[in-house]
């Protein structure tokens, strides 16, 4: 029986239910985050944390526990429930509001989710992206707001894509769950700078592609893209994924590229190294 | 005990619960609308109904009863509780997500809560509001997304204002929750056009100001609105309420305006004319 952690209690999954009163329901207010779990190992939790609570203080919401006590209830979880490959999401709402407006005290859940393990070898295909203009309406803070992804979702099937890549007045930014990279024709690894939610994987990537390669952060232009040598996307659960279209244009020669290659190589190996870390402990 | 709609069954409000898996605690997906209810009827029901509608369908949101069984239900939701002036609150979730994206059977919510009973006599004294750069994810739609209305309000409360106006650009727009009017120095009575959702409230003021003045609706710059000689908002809970400050600008000479009191007493006679043909239906 897989158990949730809702306010103060831990329960199954199952029998956790918010009041309709909720400002989550009400009001669509609510942050969350989303970490990844191996070896009952959550990965990179700290950075995970810090944009949690970041989230919560521009959102003004109130956390309702300290770091080391959140911390300790999300390994608590972690071992009832014994989902060694797994994520775990942490949402925080408005709560329980007397008129649907105001927020008080917000409402916790923690829940815990098998993953499919994901392959460490590198995948023999890339995907399809298509591009769409929107920008996320706080796109540094990690709000539940999904309004736009969600209802895109059937464009982008109908487009036989796998996600949407958001831009602005041609500047592009982000998907609605993943980060955007690049990789120019002089091999120059790009990611957007501006409007983005800064992932955790981003983050790690950009590290990796430091020690390597030239990075650079700054604004690309949809049309930039097209001309791409490599591209792929970044999330906690996707590690890094090769895009091969964009709209209509192939990107390189159509199949993911070796620099994308090194690339997930070494978040595999970094991946390896923190679960090692985790598990002298 | 006050009874609510869920899904297919009335049951106390304080037994209404959602599971956590819903999509508007997981993704803020949902729509919703509202009316006001006078001695047990529901006023202009079908504009508020076909809002309802409209918003479901540009959601992708199928709404589990056609438009006739839904009025039966509401109807029966406002017998039961007897609350003789109060609001009807219809939510429409994006469902019991599997992997908290995908949209699945919406969860339907009806609410009713009592309101305090707005008086039919013009307020003695105007509001003041604050103006704020932002437009609505979809302006259009009645979704549930209000995290800049919301966590504006602490900044409203700061400024001692009674609500903020979204401008883009400098072009005004609409407040979190209700329709912004000015009336020129020429007694033209002016609303945007753009960016804004279309209240009901919004309608019946324009329908009525069309046969005592001329009405324009365009585009109005944050200029513009503070050398209006009169201003106000409209909604369905506040009727029309007049403003007489703007960030720092005093608007008129600070008293509520008398094309104001016009419109007010004209839509408090509309709202009478109203009740008196549902009750003699």
């Amino acid at each position: 029986m897989k158990l949730t952690y809702l306010n103060n209690t831990f329960l199954p999954e199952e029998n956790a239910y918010l009041h309709i009163s909720d400002l989550a329901i009400q009001r669509g207010y609510g942050i969350f985050d989303f970490l990844r779990v191996i070896d009952n190992h959550p990965l990179f939790l700290e950075h995970y944390l810090n944009r949690f609570y970041a989230s919560a203080k521009e959102m003004l919401l109130e956390v309702p526990y300290e770091r080391e006590k959140l911390t300790a209830i999300i390994l608590d979880l972690i071992e009832r429930n014994n989902l060694p490959v797994s994520g775990v999401k942490i949402i925080l709402t408005g709560g329980y509001s007397p008129d649907a407006y105001q927020m008080v005290k917000p409402n916790l859940i923690i829940t815990q989710q098998a993953l499919s393990l994901s392959t460490t070898s590198f995948p023999k295909a890339g995907i399809k992206v298509i591009t769409h203009e929107f920008v996320r309406e706080m796109p540094g803070v990690k709000t539940i707001n999904y309004l736009t992804g969600i209802r895109m979702q059937q464009r982008v099937l109908e487009q036989q894509a796998a996600d949407v890549l958001y831009h602005q007045r041609g500047i592009v930014s982000e998907f609605p769950r993943c980060n955007f990279f690049m990789i120019t024709q002089d091999s120059v690894v790009v990611t957007p700078s501006e409007n983005i939610l800064h992932g955790i994987t981003r983050k790690n990537v950009i590290e990796l592609a430091s020690k390597k390669f030239k990075v650079e952060q700054r604004n690309i232009s949809v049309e930039e893209i097209k001309t791409a040598k490599e591209a792929f996307l970044t999330s906690t659960t996707k590690r890094i994924l090769p895009i091969t279209q964009i709209d209509s244009a192939i990107i390189g020669n159509g199949l993911p590229g070796s620099m994308t290659e090194i690339l997930f190589n070494d978040l595999v190996t970094l991946e390896e190294q923190e679960l090692k870390a985790l598990t002298r402990k």
